[in-house]
């Protein structure tokens, strides 16, 4: 038996799997666009094999480590990398054992359907991931990827990717990217200019971020004006890479209009690290409304990813850093918290603001209500923790009704784990055909707009918001 | 083919969708007893031709125009009135045809349900709008729109209205509902109290509103006494009029139960418009514990419509003005909030409050809870963004477990779009049946059962609760 | 007709619902374990006949007296005790019928599937319960409780219970549970350690029961070390009359590590009766911390039922007294709340922290993603307004994606009613069942994986996680 359903997330009723299937017929040869994510360009630039099978599926994944950390698995016995220098194991068969014997607390979540689809479609596996299966997934994995076929360009051309956005710190050099641009290959891989690091003055040695800002960019970041320009000239850089959207990953969705000399004076103290956490906070709420504006005029689609409460446990965080699953998200409003932005800018249509979150309670109750109404404003897929059958299910449900789909923007894989890449969209269209057949199946829409809207959300709607 | 489907919102599962079928043909010829809404008495007064169908289901919709300039239609275009004098588009057609080549923008929104049923129901169109079918649809619209089988009264026969609330401002003279009164014609249309004007120290010009609430009653409204005998008498004036309840619309859902002394203490600053936020906040909630208290002495029943941030946009609301589109729910707590009204009047069983919300998150954590305990209170349907298909669904599947229907008061379209009554309605009772028949094919009640509820919830909760 | 029908709550499609079927055909027959309610120990400890049907099934039920009285009836007419004294109602007959007429108004609602359960499976009663049907009900639940099969030791066997936790004060003498010990019996009856009344500050006389806690362990109580010690005492005195888990029933979800000198002193003045509230929710907080320290030592896993704003109308807890069915869930949020906690003992898997909620919108934003990493925590089931097959299938659908389902427990009954034990175990698992089947029809899940789980979620994971 397979590890996969040919009408895996379709209705269950008959006739409604039905329109189902034929709606995913009509998309499922659709190219990939991935407008939104965290993959490596290194590995399109050096075109190097994948290392083995727990590097590639377990270490790096903070979906696979946290739920095994939940079950009293220690994340060091995994491999995850160590920030304070401690040992962790690093035999690549001991780490996937583990795993393995572990697999079974994957039922029924995104990252069992993210992995099966991968196990099957790349490494022709049909057996359930187990203890009993862990040396043969080892073996096969590892052989397939010291192929050719299994670089990271070959793999990215199997699997119908049309192009691939990474993000970026402001002070990266890209020098990835430009590797990729003049090495003839023809993969599209642009980039996403992420500034937090350079915004947020909680950021560790947020001084010497904005001297190293300085550096890049020829600017006088210790003025307030000759930050404004680094952060221009800088856009202006990644624009060049191929970036067309910047990404914002904030704790909140607080957004200020400050005039500009007390913005200049909030700068000024944030570079002696003189800044009350919130004062630090509307810093970087005011720097929202700044990259609209800069938006404006160089054409960058805006992304505000928030609401998360980073590094929970500070053991864990000192003992591995950050990223280690201890991400939380927190209750985030966004009626009064998006104002200030808006005033400036929501009613400009020239210009796109998508916004995620992590509080699924406001899809309803705020950001459908305020995507459904102001021109610069669009809802991004459901992330992180939603990026899932349930997820998405529940996204439609709820955001549709107000906001149409004409107002969201296809889907975000949002990941680090390439192989996910291609199961997480299918995930995602498959989600949005058994929606789509619902409605076709009550009437709500007839089956020539449901095949229209498929195509929209697979494709229309992902190009045009992100302008890929 | 058509644009309705007539089994549309049943269960797609062929069993329960028959069951479905079988309690709707139980209601389908009810009567619709519309308790709640915002039509203009006006038309059935005067009886006089609908306008064009630009100013019929475009202009004044702002479920309509929202989402058009969500898309970065500009208002103007559309019509909409201008609050500072600018131009806007009047030509009909040209409207028409603007809206209709953005009609794909409503597919699977409540609004295009509503829309269609209008459409074939009334003006026998059966092809889809679009900007191919603008003209035709314009045409025949504005051809049946001149027949007097369209004028009000008409209408309000032919799509089988027993009764029909209005709501009215505390100082409206109510001159319509006495010409409909006096015509002789039988249709039930009755007033209904929203005090709001005279209530909320923060509308504009609120000691100008008092004056004249003083005027029409002949109360000394300069006194805190006088202010509420005035009330007093003008509910007793609206019920004349034909009205069972009043209605009230606050940002919040904030009761107070202050002693007499500090609320004719706050009334005096609100007069001198030297109240604060908080303390206005503090003298609307106060209010609603007076406006019960003197519906148990005149027995209107009291509707609550809690939690919307009104005129979100300074831009909008500055060129446009208010009900724009720009009205945006947000977070709404009431079990502290409504602790000090129910403190004072929740245990009277012969009072009906009914509460609605725009956050559905308390549904199951505090409305449900709440309404299944208090004898005073009622839940009122599912409204405005959540008077939808998915929102009424929700509803049901979340209030029921806890509060049962009995606590529950049928349907409100609560409308300005005439035309939308029967499709609203229609809505409701299709959305019903099919919630009814899942517990029925799963055996949570029998068929006998059954069609009682889908009887109570149509016709018998409504009259109820009503009084009507 | 039966009340019951044999495929409730099973899926309406026919072929999930056969699986579903299947799936509860593998788990039907398996015991009863209910690790947290709150039955009376002292039923099995005398095993005397339950008296008439209306104590047994309306007086001490606050989910079937709430919903009458939020239709007006008075509590006093249901023969509910009045703490005021005041007359209650007393005939069993009359009582019954009063409710028996008002039966309807539970369509649709959890207790009336508990309580057609127990009326078919238990009295072998099969036509409604109506004003009509009354005294056929009375007249056989009457004759059939004067029987020795319907004491309460033979039902306890003949529903299947394998285990059963009750729920004691920790000034409790445990006597109850010492008889049961000492009578022969081989019923498994063991009690829980609810210490609220010696960690609340604001319980009614808290001097007086640590007074009496110090009398009880011979530790003095009147300072910090003694407290924690006799704590520790009566932790033992319950382990040995089975308890194998603590509870915790706290307005909030709050949580504080503070330094001993700091809680040593908050102690103090709670002697004193001299804390503000934030002081008492803090001492509160800082004691969940040191039961999870005692937790580490001896054991016993710890239950956390935060957010219920208890005893809503000062009127009705005058007359009748608490736990009068106006108890209504408050917003409770958890990311910061649990921090304190969770950074003290967090990461210790040896512990087990079951945590419940009351604000159904925690699951997917704050208690999922939590108990998705934090090796001591895990869900439990969905509580009192949630405990019911809508609540409990958006359990499944918000929770697992994020946090699987071994990082929950199983179900609990969490009941005052004893008929009810087997029909609230009998709802979970068809529920279960039909979001597993739900899970197979679409492929997320293969059969041989689905009936693992629904063992897994019956049985496993609650003897697991309660060590029973």
């Amino acid at each position: 038996m397979p590890l996969l359903d040919p009408d895996r997330l379709f209705p269950n009723d008959p006739a409604t799997r039905k329109t189902a299937r034929r709606l995913y017929e009509g998309i499922v040869d659709l190219p990939i666009i991935s407008p939104h994510g965290h993959t490596d360009p290194r590995w399109f630039a050096e075109n190097e094999p994948f290392p083995d099978p727990a590097q590639l599926f377990v270490t790096p994944d903070h979906y696979v480590f946290r739920m095994l950390c939940s079950q009293g698995v220690d994340l060091a016995d995994l491999g995850v990398p160590r920030a304070d220098g401690g040992r962790v194991e690093t035999e690549g068969r001991t780490i996937w054992r583990l795993f393995a014997s572990h697999y079974h607390l994957f039922r029924a979540t995104p990252t069992r359907m993210w992995l099966d689809h991968a196990f099957e479609t790349l490494f022709d596996l049909y057996k359930r991931l187990s203890a009993e299966t862990a040396d043969l997934y080892y073996d096969r994995i590892s052989e397939r990827l010291a192929s050719d076929e299994y670089r990271p360009r070959a793999l990215f051309e199997r699997v119908g990717i049309e192009a691939l956005s990474t993000t970026e710190g402001a002070l990266d050099d890209l020098k990835w990217h430009r590797m990729i641009a003049e090495s003839g290959w023809n993969g599209r891989v642009v980039t996403t200019y992420r500034p937090d690091t350079v915004i947020d003055p909680e950021t560790p040695d947020f001084s010497g971020n904005i001297a190293r800002f300085g550096e890049l960019t020829g600017c006088d970041t210790t003025k307030w004006e000759g930050y404004l320009e680094a952060h221009r000239k800088r856009r202006a850089f990644f624009k060049q890479h191929g970036a067309t959207a910047s990404d914002h990953g904030h704790p909140n969705a607080r957004t200020e209009d400050l005039p500009q000399a007390e913005a200049a004076a909030l700068f000024a103290r944030a570079l002696l690290g003189d800044l009350t956490q919130e004062k630090a906070d509307a810093f970087r709420g005011h720097m929202l409304t700044e990259m609209a504006r800069m938006s404006l005029d160089d054409g960058l689609v805006m992304q505000i990813h928030a609401g998360s409460y980073r590094n929970h446990s500070p053991e864990v965080f000192s003992k591995f850093g950050r990223d280690r699953g201890f991400d939380i998200p927190q209750r985030t409003d966004y009626v009064r918290a998006l104002k200030p932005l808006l005033d400036a800018v929501g009613m400009r249509s020239e210009l796109t603001i998508i916004l995620f979150t992590l509080d699924e309670t406001v899809y309803s109750r705020e950001l459908a209500p305020l995507a459904g109404v102001y021109p610069a404003l669009r809802l991004g897929p459901p992330w992180w923790f939603f990026d899932s059958a349930e997820g998405m299910m529940r996204y439609r449900q709820i955001v549709t009704e107000t906001a149409g789909i004409y107002n969201t923007v296809g889907f975000n894989d949002d990941t680090r784990a390439f192989c996910s890449i291609p199961a997480r969209h299918d995930v995602a269209r498959r989600v949005d055909c058994a929606w789509l057949a619902g409605l076709v199946g009550d009437g709500r829409v007839d089956m020539e707009e449901a095949e229209q809207m498929a195509l929209d959300l697979t494709n229309t709607l992902v190009r045009k918001a992100y302008r890929l």
